[in-house]
């Protein structure tokens, strides 16, 4: 089968779909024929892959015949709508958005903390929130190994969380700055550069963002574990590439700092970096471009038993969200799960 | 007195020494002389004040002959060595630097906060850390209200903090960064354009930043309570002005978000800026050239009882360090203080 599959990407223009395109090229991944499928404006554009490119083909929900497996990554909206379509048809869809991640029928997986969820999946995968999948990597082997009991987060999350559209701004903003000009606002609700804004995705009634309330309630699901508890706050920097998070951990019972780092050291997907008299520490600047999280300035916290400091980076747009969405596709394949059971299920 | 009070600011061509000159003038604090002292590189360059502006003079042992009041802020190594030939001279010393904060001798003031500090002061008044005076102004009232029993904070800190220079080298490496070059910090232990740095100050033997400690341990001082715990990330982030702070503070008893803001919105020196659906919140961008502490994302923590999520920010430059200490003098002259009862207790 592996040699004839057919993967589609949805969103291959964006940000996020760009880097999905490159990552199945750097990693090989088995198909026989990728179909970068966008709205209707990219439709005849080229994008990067392989010798020649591809040409972008405009989305439509008869797009899907014939594909094994489409990534997706275009808003929850065009999920939503297309996601469903794409299962009827017999495709597999691995979903970026936010549409169907605490959905019961779909299971919410990063592989190196939950593959086995994936066996059962009715036809959609949801892929999660870039700011959850940093943090689970690190928080699930410490779960394991002592129980995690309550996670305070404060995020620094980079401008490419929000795709191309972040990223220019950003850049537009420094250089109206440079120019003695003061730049209008339009991605984000007020100035990025130069700039904090405790501010991502909308408001909820409890006064916490959607972003903050997805770090509470998707890291539950993932780790299977209602128990573990999350309060996040959720704060945009004017940083392009790298999502750091400095994370408060309560345990069970006692887990030393180097047994932390013993223990972080042989998980799957993490990497400590963890040695600050000689100025290393985990960096979004180090991170962009790199697979694993980085963890590091893993210390006791004094005020409390039980408790570690530590501050956990990774490249938002890859492990955050594009190859976590393949690697998600890898498991598929090897565990021979790019089938649909239920063409109905989400119809 | 006042008329003929004689004020001398020790760093004056400094980010912070600039600072204290312009607020002094703003404040029309009454000094009948201002004398802006710094090191011999920069004696009789001048700086803004006044009218005219004033010649900067060189800082000798001697230069404290006649002052009343000296403003400090050229640096730990600077302070220990000219503050006690400042007391023993006969002048009140306002010590911005971490030189004296920690020595018994040396009250540590935030006016808002523990004015009564200042009475039986022996020469040399300690101004504290930035990060920490934007956060206990707001937690001060919240203790005086339930008692604050631990705080979880992470700080998102400008380049202002480090002076001029590293407002210098964030400005430098944005412009070679937009011009395809690769900067070489300099400043700083790694690029701070467009990166976080959970590197501030030297690392302890604890693993913690010595500016995070001064977190947890001027915070006790200043607010006169070995009870209350402080655990802190501090991040330096790329922003030019204005340090954000995420808290999580458990407090002894239940204060709903409605009641900490009713309670903040007239606490002396707090500015509530908490409306998340008209997207107000505080932000380094509006805060910056203000004189209050903005707090604002105000919601409880679902995760334990008794404990609020804020987010808190204010000028680094003004209420961090400049500001907080003319509004030490201004106490000190309103209180009948500017004087030294023992010339030798620093010799």
């Amino acid at each position: 089968m592996s040699r004839e599959l057919t993967i589609a990407v949805v969103g291959a223009t964006g940000a996020v779909g760009r880097e999905m395109l490159k990552i199945l090229e750097e990693r090989a991944f088995p198909a026989g024929r990728v179909i970068p499928l966008a709205s209707s404006s990219s439709a005849g554009a080229q994008v990067p892959f392989g010798q020649g490119g591809l040409e972008v083909r405009e989305l439509r929900e008869d797009s899907f015949s014939g594909v094994d497996l489409a990534l997706f990554s275009a808003g929850g909206s065009v999920s939503e709508r297309f996601a469903p379509q794409a299962v009827a048809r017999g495709c597999v869809v691995v979903d970026n958005s936010s549409a169907w991640r605490m959905d019961d029928r779909c299971p919410l997986v990063v592989p190196e903390v939950n593959r086995q969820a994936l066996a059962g999946h009715r036809g959609i995968i949801a892929n999660p929130n870039c700011s959850t999948i940093q943090m689970v990597v690190v928080l699930a082997p410490l779960h394991k190994a002592m129980g995690v009991t309550r996670v305070v987060v404060s995020t620094y999350q980079a401008v490419s969380g929000t795709g191309q559209k972040g990223i220019q701004e950003l850049d537009a903003q420094v250089r109206q700055m440079f120019n003695m000009q003061e730049p209008e606002p339009s991605v984000y609700p007020h100035r990025i550069a130069f700039n904090c804004l405790p501010h991502i995705d909308v408001f909820l009634e409890n006064d916490y963002t959607k972003e903050e309330m997805k770090m509470t309630r998707e890291t539950v699901k993932i780790m299977g574990d209602a128990s573990v508890l999350v309060t996040a706050t959720t704060v945009r920097v004017p940083v392009f590439y790298g999502h750091s998070e400095s994370l408060n951990v309560a345990l069970a019972g006692k887990i030393s700092p180097a047994e932390a780092r013993a223990l972080l050291s042989v998980a799957p997907g993490v990497r400590v970096v963890d040695n600050p008299s000689q100025r290393l520490y985990p960096l979004p600047s180090e991170a962009a471009g790199e697979d694993e999280v980085f963890v590091g300035r893993i210390r006791e916290d004094f005020t409390q038993p039980n408790t570690l400091n530590m501050w956990v980076v990774a490249d938002n747009v890859r492990k955050g969200a594009a190859l976590n969405a393949v690697q998600i596709a890898e498991c598929l394949l090897a565990d021979g799960l790019v089938r649909v059971a239920d063409t109905g299920a989400f119809l």
